[in-house]
């Protein structure tokens, strides 16, 4: 059966997000009718379409490799009467299903539009499909756009080690600052290339775990002995037990974000001077970093949304299944919004945060092999020292 | 006639030091001595030394494609009283040449160093290798480091314009600042894949012309007005010509370097929420940004290092001389250190400043060819528009 098929993009876009999208585009032209929404679900509760032309189509194919979504996504505060609103737009043009591409706020959204459309007896087929660099959706092992992010996230931290233990003597503390308002995905697969005790992070802060500042303070100090330099890696969520947090001692607030006040903190407690830096919206943007396998699922999600079509499955959720690690192994499965709804916002599990070797091996398939740096020469080597008298 | 040897990195690294450094050492390896200094210019005062020993020369092999400076580089001040230290130790173990890689100061170092020997009666032959992300070395075309820092900034702007355009409805406004303080070669490199308007960067701050802050209202308010949105990138060394500067006019003292304060100044202007992202230490230490161009030239810049060497040549710092543009042609020569110290911090020239396309096509070759995005997709594309009534 024909059918009027409504796809938007929303909430914050990754460097994969249009490679779901094309790919479902793809599988489902030949059969159906394409109408793809503008700008999210405002652009959904203000009606704002784009047909899916045969030129259209075509020219959405160069945009498997671009960042950002190209049919706009943003935020957007979904309220009864928005969702209402929306319902309204897809029955005035007459869709039988409609396939947003986004995470925990898209999935709820997508729900709530289904149940208000049942209520009024209007079945409309309503399906999901996964994206977020946080990786903090559930019902899914990951989601397309984490495996890119934390390929970006694990790379910066080892070239970043590299060019601290160069500038030694000029500088000794650096603070990464990731993405991460709720989960440690991120901030925890810093250290995925990290082979030598010199190279960071040699501290992780993350959201699911609160420290206190004087487990910091050790942390660097312990650092800065052992290697004359610390790299710290911080979630932009992460949490403090203690309450020395924005407002700081001297009583002047501290701007910016967490990687910020430690800066200042460590600045005050080390009389040092440290360098505060966030990661930024490069993060999930950089077509740079894209991991291949990151890029491939994102595609196969992208045409199983398009089987579910023709297969008449609604409320679900495309999701990953991962079958085995090694050989790594998925199933592009489903799962209800439900299901995702009620796992809610997904933490880093326990067992990742206390054994990092099983996470990083759960990572592995995601980001890649990638780069293998040797060891850092050391002072060991030196074979002159003291040959005179050194200057002050 | 066999020689001793020192070679040393000095101020911040780059992505590609490290590829000069390696190729310099393999040319000399088999006829000289090698000696290497351990954290530059500091190191050289306090005889850090390494031995270039067999098994430390191949180990150096492995650092051809790792960022950061792997002898250890940093920043330092010398004196004269520092310089008199370096040249004993250069005295102690019987250098008979010294090759550091470095910008503007250890050039002039360099300098100082052949000097004060010579005045004491002992012939050392100096040599110095460009490395510079700023592009200000003068006495040279450009430097190895460039073209990969500013591969860096053009794609990020590139990534990131497709990242803002798909946040229209939620975030209008970033600023991007790029390294550069005295000199907006990066900054100034920030459009080169712009293709289409509604792509950042709507203005562009540069330490060469300064702005003034109704200049910088005007290029957003227009940018806002035209694509709901503006894409801002700033030289971290921009200046002013209106006194609008650190301290704001709510007598708050803004924190931060220039994009927190122009962030600030446009909140207050416009009233909306900005972001400011530092690009930061990624820009000169990312391995996955390499330019190959610009890889090939620094091996290249050490490999003629070496025949220096052997061809008695001192007080020359190797360069990049441009042939022809189209084809790309260059030829690697030799400056005199008074040429370069002459030359001091060189700006973006104003032929470059006031002709975007002559200096892109310029940097064409440095950065390479890229990526090629297509058209945004656009609002008249909207064939639905007002088909009911918009939500408020």
């Amino acid at each position: 059966m024909k059918k009027r098929i409504v796809i938007g993009q929303a909430g914050g876009p990754t460097a994969v997000i249009n490679a779901s999208l094309v790919s479902l585009a793809e599988a489902l032209a030949p059969k159906h009718d394409i109408t793809f929404v503008f700008n999210g679900y405002e652009g959904l509760a203000e009606g704002n379409f784009l047909e899916g032309t045969t030129d259209l189509l075509e020219r959405l194919q160069m945009y498997k490799d671009v960042p950002g979504a190209c049919l706009g996504s943003g935020r957007f505060e979904s309220s009864m009467e928005v969702i209402e609103k929306m319902c309204q737009q897809l029955n005035h043009i007459g869709a039988d299903t409609l396939i947003m591409i986004g995470g925990n706020g898209t999935m709820y959204a997508l729900h709530l539009i289904e149940k208000e459309l049942a209520n009024k007896g209007t079945d409309l087929q309503v399906i999901g499909i996964p994206k977020t660099v946080d990786n903090d959706l559930g019902g899914t092992d990951h989601s397309p756009g984490f495996g890119s992010a934390a390929r970006y996230v694990a790379q910066t931290v080892a070239d970043s080690s590299r060019d601290l233990m160069a500038m030694n003597n000029f500088e000794q503390v650096r603070i990464l600052e990731t993405m991460g308002r709720n989960s440690g995905w991120l901030a925890g697969a810093s250290g995925f290339f990290k082979k030598y005790e010199e190279e960071g992070p040699h501290f992780i802060g993350l959201p699911e775990i609160p420290d206190t500042h004087e487990q910091l303070f050790e942390s660097v100090e312990a650092s800065l002995q052992s290697h004359g330099q610390a790299l710290l890696v911080v979630s932009e969520g992460m949490l403090w037990k203690d309450s020395l947090n924005a407002e700081h001692k001297n009583g002047r607030a501290v701007l910016g974000g967490v990687s910020a006040q430690i800066k200042s903190s460590l600045e005050e407690y080390f009389k040092i001077s440290v360098r505060a830096e966030v990661l930024g919206m490069n993060q999930r943007s950089s077509s740079v970093y894209i991991s291949e396998s990151d890029k491939q699922e994102a595609m196969e999600i992208g045409t199983k949304a398009a089987h579910l079509v023709n297969e008449n499955v609604s409320g679900q959720m495309v999701c990953i299944e991962r079958i085995s690690n090694l050989p790594y192994h998925v199933k592009i499965n489903t799962t209800s919004f439900k299901n995702v709804i009620k796992e809610g916002e997904r933490a880093l599990p326990g067992k990742f945060i206390n054994d990092q070797k099983q996470y990083y091996e759960w990572l592995r398939p995601l980001i890649g092999n990638g780069l293998s740096y040797p060891p850092p020469l050391r002072k060991e080597d030196n074979i002159y020292a003291s040959s005179i008298d050194r200057p002050k």
